[in-house]
C-alpha cells in the first residue's frame, strides 16, 4: 500500500465510517489490505450478510445445540419471531425497572434494614463479565447500591467479600446468576454466602434474587425457598451475549444505570450493522479487518487499547466474546480448522509503559484496536502548560502510538466515540456482537456454542470422583500406603499423579490426611489418615 | 514424547522442582520437549548462567544505556558491588519502615487530621503495576491505610479518584513515583491532584511524598516545596523490576504489608536460581520451557492462570516484565530479530468460562502457566457435598483443565505454592525476574532497556507541538478554513489527518474550536475559532 501522508489521508477518508446518531467513528485505514483483498472477500461477506438475516429471523444458527440465537431481539423486541416472545422480553424489562425502583425507594427492603445498600453478584463467565464491564464503565457517582462480584469459586475470594460486607449483610441484596441453574461455581458461591448469612444469624432468602431460566434447578430453589425475586433468562441468549438480558439488566438497574439507554444504543448500532454493504457497515468493516490480519485463521492476536480508565474491562469482555465464539476445532462442515483470535489488552496510555515496547519492536503477531473517547471529563481542565491539558496528552499518546506502530508496519483499527455513556456502550457491545457473527460466517464456524468447555468440566468432575474414592480407600486401608498402591487400590492405577495432587491439596487444608517422606520425590511419599 | 499415564508420571517426577524452605514447586513435565532439546540448549544455558553471574557482580548488563542491573541487590544488599551501595540500600529500607511506623502511630500526620487514612499512589508502568499487584495480593484485612491508584493520565479517571476521596483528602497521603521524575503522566497526575487539594482549600505539600532518583526534577520540587518525605530510587533498578525498591516498599509498608518478608522470599529464590544446573534451577527450567514453546522467537503466547482471586494482577505484572524486557527489535549483535513473548490471562477457574474454549479447541498459539495455591482459605470450609469443598472444586478445575489441554496437545507449566503470603510472593517475583534474565541471554538480547517506548513518546510530543501550532494558526487566520489549508498554513501540510484529530478532540472539549460540515467527509469540514 501507498504509505505517503497524502495517500494515507485519502485512505483514511475512503474507509471512515461515521454514525451520525451515535457520533460513532470506525477507522480501518491503518489495516494494510489492498483493494484486491476487499474484492476477494466480497462473496464470503455477502453470504455472511445472508446468514445474519436468517439468524435474526429465528433460524437455528446454533445447529448442534438446536438453538435460535436471539440476543438482537433483546434490544428490539418487535423483531422477535413470535408475539409471545416480543411480549415476554418487554415485560421482563418492565419488571426489572419496577423492581429496581422499589428497591431504591425502600418499598422492597430487607427484613433488618430500611433499604438495601449493597449488591453481591454471584455468577461466572457470561454471568459476570458483562455486569462487571458495565459497572466499571457506567456506575453513576450517586449510585444507590454498591456492587461486589463473586465471579469464581476461590474460597479466599469469597471470604474477602464476606469480610468486606460483614457489617452490611443485613442490607445486601444477593443476585445469583446462572442460565442453566447448574453452574457449579455459582451454586457453590451461593451455598457459601447462604452459610455466611446463617452463621451471622440472618435469613438468606429475603436477600436472594435468582436470574435463571424458568424451570431450572435454581428457579426451583428460589420458588420453593421463597426468595425475594426471580428474573427470567432465555434459552436463545448465550452467556457471552447476555448483557442486555436480565443477567446484565438487574445489576445495572439496581446501580442506577440507564438500561434503556444501553439498549437504545445497541438497537441503533444493530440497524447500522444490518446494511449489506461492507463500506457502510462498521461490523462488516471489523470482520473484514480481522480476517485480513488473521489470514482467516487466527494468525494474529487482537490487542484492545481503550484510552479511558472506565473501559478497563472492555478487553476482558471482548476476550470472552471473541475467544469463546471463534475458538473452535471444527468448521460447520466438520473439517478440523482450529480457529480463533486471541484477545488481550488493558488501557492506554498505561499499557504504553508496559508491553507497547514489544508491540512496536518485537514479534509482529498482533494488530491493535484503539478506542478513543473524545470527551475528556465533566467540566473544564486545568492547563498543565499554556494551551495543553491532561486530555491533550492522552489524545496525543493515542495518536503517537498509532503512528509509531504503523511506521513499523503494525496495523491498527481506531474506534472513536464522543463519550462513555449508556448509549455508546450499548452501541459498542452491539458492534462487536455483530462483527463476531460476521466473522463466524466468514470462517464458516458455529460462533454460538462452546463444546471445548465441557472437556475441562468432565475432567474436573472425575477428579472430584477420584478424591472420594481415594479417601474411602485410605480410610479402609487404615495404615500408611505409597501413592502408586493407593491409586491402584482405589481402582485408578493410571492416575497416580492425580492422586498425588489430590492428597497434597487435602493435606494443605487439614483434611485428615498426612504425608511423610521426601517431597521432592513423590514416589517416596507415604500417605495415611490423620 | 510418551503420553501413557505411566510415562507421564515418571516425567512429572523427573522434572519436578521442589524448594523445601519455600514449599515451592515448579512442574514443566507437560511441556512436550524431548531429551535432545534439553541437550541442545545446554551450551546456551551455560552461557546464560555466566552472563547472570557477571550481571550480579555489577557488569554493565544494559550496554546501550551503560547501566548496571542491580535489582537482585535489593533483596540481599551484601551482594552490591560497593560497601556504599550496600549501606544505601539497607538504610532506605530502614527509613521506609520507620516512616510507615510513624504514619501508623500518628507521629507523622497531616495538618488537618489526627492520622492518615488513605493513600493516593501516582505512577505508571513499573511505578504502578508492582504496587498494584502486591496490594491486591497481600493487603491485610486490618490494613491501616486504603490505597487508590492513579496509573494513567485519563482526566475522568483522576476525577473519579478525587471524587471518591473528597471527604478524606485531608487525611490522604499522596505518593508520587517516577524514577526519572519526568514521566509526563505522573507529573500531570501530580499537578491535577495538587490542584484538587488547593481548590479544596488544602495545602498539597504536607501530604506529598516523592519516590524518585536523588537530583531528579521531582526530587528538586519535593525539596524546594518542602514535601512530607522523599525516598530514593536507583539508576540501576529498571521500572519493571522495581517492586522491591522504594517504588513498591513505601506503599506496601504503609498498607501494613511485611516488606522484609517479601524480600526474604525473593532472596531465597535468588539463591535457588543461581544454581548452574538446569535440573536444579527453577528459573532455568522456565526459560528452557519458554524457549521450547516459542521456538526461541516468540512463536507462542504465554497464558498465565493463577487459581486464586488475589493473584488477578499477576498476568499484568508478568505481561509488563516479559514483554518490555523481551520484546526487542535487535539482538545484542545488532541483528534484526523481532523478539518477545506475548503474555495474557486473568484467573482460574473464572477464565474457564471465558476463553478456555479457544485454548482447548482453537488456534494452538500458546502455552499455559497454571499457578496453584494449596491453601484454600483461613479456617475450615463447609462441605458442599459429603467430603467436597469449594477448594476441592477449584483444585479439580485446575487439574481438569491442565489435563483437557494436554490431551489436545496444549502444553503447560504448573507452579505450586503453599499459600499467598509475602514470602511466596517475593519468591514468585524473583523466580520470574531471573527466568526473564536467562531467557534474554538464550535469545541474545538486552532485556534491560526499552528503546521502542521512545518512538511513541516522541510522536506524542510532536502531536502536542502540532496542536499549539494549529491553534496559533487558527487564531491568526480569524476566519473559517478547511483542514488541508489549516495544516498547510501551520507548516504541517503532510499532517492533515493529525490536524483533523486534534481539532476533533479540542471541539469535543469546548476548547474554542468549531467544526461545520459533513462529519462523514473530513475534507468537507471547515474549522473556525469560537
Amino acid at each position: 500500500m501507498d504509505r505517503t501522508p497524502k495517500a494515507l489521508w485519502q485512505r483514511y477518508q475512503d474507509w471512515l465510517y461515521y454514525h451520525e446518531g451515535l457520533g460513532f467513528y470506525v477507522d480501518i485505514s491503518r489495516m494494510s489490505f489492498e483493494p484486491s483483498f476487499v474484492e476477494s472477500i466480497k462473496p464470503k461477506m455477502d453470504r455472511a450478510f445472508e446468514d445474519m438475516e436468517k439468524l435474526e429471523q429465528g433460524a437455528i444458527a446454533n445447529p448442534d445445540e438446536n438453538r435460535m440465537v436471539g440476543h438482537y431481539w433483546l434490544r428490539d423486541p418487535d423483531l422477535a419471531p413470535t408475539p409471545d416472545l416480543t411480549q415476554e422480553i418487554s415485560q421482563t424489562v418492565d419488571q426489572i425497572e419496577a423492581f429496581a425502583k422499589k428497591v431504591h425507594s425502600g418499598e422492597v427492603k430487607p427484613p433488618g434494614a430500611p433499604k438495601f445498600t449493597d449488591i453481591i453478584s454471584i455468577g461466572i463467565g457470561g454471568s459476570a463479565l458483562g455486569p462487571q464491564f458495565v459497572a466499571e464503565a457506567l456506575t453513576p457517582k450517586d449510585s444507590p447500591l454498591a456492587i461486589h462480584f463473586i465471579d469464581n469459586i476461590d474460597p479466599q475470594g469469597i471470604d474477602d467479600i464476606a469480610e468486606k460486607l460483614k457489617d452490611r449483610l443485613n442490607s445486601t441484596i444477593v443476585l445469583v446468576i446462572s442460565k442453566s441453574g447448574g453452574t457449579p461455581e455459582t451454586r457453590n458461591g451461593m451455598l457459601e454466602i447462604k452459610q455466611v448469612y446463617e452463621s451471622n444469624g440472618l435469613k438468606f432468602e429475603p436477600h436472594a434474587v435468582a436470574i435463571t431460566m424458568p424451570g431450572s434447578k435454581l428457579d426451583n430453589i428460589a420458588k420453593s425457598d421463597n426468595w425475594l425475586a426471580m428474573f427470567a433468562m432465555y434459552d436463545w441468549v448465550g452467556g457471552r451475549t447476555s448483557e442486555m438480558s436480565a443477567v446484565g439488566q438487574v445489576a445495572a438497574a439496581l446501580q442506577g444505570i440507564d438500561i434503556r439507554g444501553i439498549m437504545a444504543g445497541a438497537k441503533e448500532m444493530d440497524i447500522a450493522t444490518r446494511v449489506k454493504d461492507i463500506h457502510q457497515n462498521p461490523s462488516a468493516m471489523l470482520a473484514l479487518s480481522w480476517y485480513y490480519a488473521c489470514g482467516g485463521k487466527g494468525e494474529k492476536d487482537m490487542v484492545v487499547l481503550p484510552y479511558k480508565d472506565s473501559l478497563i474491562l472492555l478487553s476482558r469482555y471482548l476476550q470472552q466474546l471473541l475467544m469463546e465464539s471463534l475458538g473452535k476445532e471444527k468448521d460447520l462442515d466438520g473439517k478440523i480448522v482450529h480457529q480463533g483470535i486471541a484477545v488481550y489488552g488493558n488501557k492506554g496510555s498505561t499499557d504504553q509503559h508496559a508491553y507497547v515496547q514489544q508491540l512496536r519492536d518485537g514479534v509482529p503477531n498482533f494488530f491493535v484496536t484503539f478506542i478513543e473517547i473524545l470527551k475528556d471529563r465533566e467540566g473544564n481542565s486545568m492547563e498543565l502548560e499554556p494551551g495543553v491539558t491532561s486530555g491533550d496528552y492522552l489524545s496525543g499518546f493515542l495518536q503517537g502510538t498509532r503512528q509509531a506502530l504503523f511506521e513499523n508496519e503494525r496495523d491498527s483499527i481506531t474506534i472513536t466515540i464522543p463519550e462513555v455513556n449508556p448509549k455508546t456502550l450499548g452501541a459498542l457491545v452491539a458492534l462487536y456482537d455483530r462483527a463476531v457473527g460476521y466473522y463466524g460466517s466468514l470462517v464458516n464456524i458455529n460462533a454460538y456454542h462452546q463444546p471445548g468447555v465441557e472437556a475441562g468440566k468432565k475432567a474436573a468432575a472425575s477428579i472430584l470422583e477420584l478424591q472420594k474414592k481415594v479417601m474411602e480407600t485410605l480410610k479402609n486401608e487404615g495404615k500408611s500406603i505409597d501413592l502408586a498402591s493407593l491409586a491402584e487400590k482405589a481402582g485408578y492405577g493410571d492416575s497416580v499423579e492425580a492422586v498425588y495432587k489430590i492428597i497434597r491439596h487435602l493435606e494443605a487444608n487439614n483434611r485428615g490426611v498426612a504425608i511423610t517422606g521426601d517431597r521432592s520425590k513423590p514416589s517416596s511419599l507415604t500417605i495415611s489418615i490423620k
